[in-house]
């Protein structure tokens, strides 16, 4: 039995920068009940924390993650017992995107099934060159159903459904161009490259990047016009926050702005 | 008048995978009132067959399909008679995407128009390399509205803008780039590149294919929590059946699943 | 106090193609209360003309459009102010879309914040090779929520998220290969690609064109099976408009149309 609380480093820096890195290369990451429970509790501080600015979520060993642990589901043939374990994977993907910090996917190996889910997810990722993805359930005879929920609104319709039907890996280069990844780096530029993606989201006003990141993808679901009225009193709103007023008066001052400490 | 039973040529292998060859080159296979039946009952067909494992779309001779008969609704200038065509014609549509088993358009030729959609509505699709796409209706004053509601979700916006407003012709690696098509290859390879993807598709089991195309399309339309409850629930279900016992046994005794026959 | 009639230049041509140019080089033509104004008038005088066929939306000097007037934000601290002129912009930004023909953005230098939300807004767009975008609010704690709004709807999620978090411009070439524009041409060769897009559009028939753009953008807001419902009867009606049955018959004579003057 391992203890939860090593199945999932948690760092913070000074900044309020988070890294989140599973840790369980025996298993390639993979996604069971505890390092799901990990994951939540993780995320819960992160939201609990005023002056948390950015998660960075990362995989120990050779895997970034392999998905859910089919030994383990193959134990329990139960339908109660699966529907508790997709129901607790599925709030800490909906975590993630209500978490009111950015997350971002620093995708060192393969990210198959779920972890290729978590990718999809994250609101930003940055591959290395080595990184594969797929959603590889259905080489075992379980289709990637909840990976498919953000694959599809990431990736073009029929490259997501090729994904989805083979089970077949993409390099990073692939991904990058279809859409799944921000960024592909060489495995010795990889966090130089999450860290310039980090600091230039550290650097805005916290409260502006909240209400934004949870605008954009309330919006997306609505109508065109449901879409800008929600949008118009987000954006009102913000500009009565302190830190866009000061960023409005610098803009006219013709100086950097100097946003008060979080 | 011609004989539906040779207007789609409709061949199955042992497999379960079925050729569908539309075989009405002199009109450029145009999806006439009767084209559409007989595609219709072919894939009613296909539905009622429990060991149907995919479905291949082609045509014959040297267009894929040049959209509906435009000489034919010339000669009916009847706001009714063009309400069932475009009805009956959507019905084709909807059946494809509502059909358990995957349907892939193999592109020999130009698709234009309701041939175009026919390709965006396909799950898959693999062109070859003189392979063209247009929604050229527009060229004839009738803009591709029924073949804009699948193109605008395979391509990008303003893309598929461009196209129902020109009515121009792209390639087929502009078709690739764009999400229209997942493959490009050299007219001789274009069946070896099909055969290729119905391979890996097949070798799946039924079960969680015909389960997942459902389910992707259905959650797509979903905001995303709903997407999440309803993936979830298709999963469990998925974890159920035999098979996928099957899989993750296999999986966690290191060994090659053997799926039990259809 | 700049005269509004001086802000926005407004050219027709005798095909009925309105060329309007955002005339404030000064400020880069900054969307202030007033531009906004001139737009909103513009585009009115445009749907009330039954001869208008298209719009080329322009920006006069160095930039394409800055965005909102920063300086002017600063001096009005007010939660109503902010809400009203959002309003007013996201009029503008309907505007565009419910126009009855396509509006083209040629942009020839920044397209930043609400400048880059415009260019995603209208249906089609051609840049200069030194043509940049970015959603860049967020650098002065202004996160572009409403130019989230378009950008989500032409480019992929995590690209559109990376530009709303950073705020950093990323140049035309990317912008194409993201479906933010649909083509690219050297700075001395901009006009000439508007132009050959404006002679594609302009040729096809006005009715057809105004009810396949208004169809494109409501059917895309529907699940599938009520998008081809309503793609249906729009084709079945455009098909009884005049232009059609004379396209159609001039097909089935091999023939060019002949359209009846507008």
């Amino acid at each position: 039995m391992t203890d939860t609380a090593e199945l999932l480093r948690t760092e913070r820096d000074a900044r309020g920068v988070y890294t989140l890195t599973m840790n369980d290369p025996k298993r390639f990451n993979a996604l069971g009940s505890e390092m799901l429970a990990s994951l939540q509790a993780a995320l819960q501080q992160v939201q609990a924390d005023p002056d948390a600015r950015m998660v960075v979520l990362a995989g120990g060993g050779r895997a970034f993650c392999a998905g859910h642990n089919l030994k383990d589901m193959s134990a329990h043939p139960d339908l109660a017992w699966y529907r508790e374990l997709f129901t607790q994977c599925s709030r800490v993907m909906l975590a993630i995107n209500q978490l009111d910090v950015p997350v971002l996917a620093r995708v060192q190996g393969i990210a198959a099934a779920a972890g290729c889910q978590l990718v999809a997810q994250c609101d930003l990722a940055v591959a290395s060159t080595e990184a594969r993805f797929a959603t590889s359930g259905i080489h075992y005879g379980l289709f990637c159903s909840t990976p498919s929920v953000p694959l599809v609104r990431n990736v073009p319709a029929k490259r997501a459904m090729e994904m989805l039907l083979t089970g077949d890996f993409i390099d990073a280069q692939t991904a990058l161009e279809e859409g799944l990844v921000n960024r592909v780096a060489a495995p010795d530029q990889l966090d130089a490259e999450v860290a310039a993606l980090v600091d230039a989201v550290v650097e805005k006003p916290r409260a502006a990047v909240a209400m934004g990141k949870k605008l954009v993808y309330q919006q997306r679901e609505l109508g065109l016009q449901a879409a800008y009225q929600l949008a118009g009193q987000t954006m009102a709103a913000n500009m009565m926050d302190a830190d866009a007023q000061e960023g409005a008066l610098a803009f006219a001052e013709k100086r950097v702005p100097s946003w008060k400490p979080h």
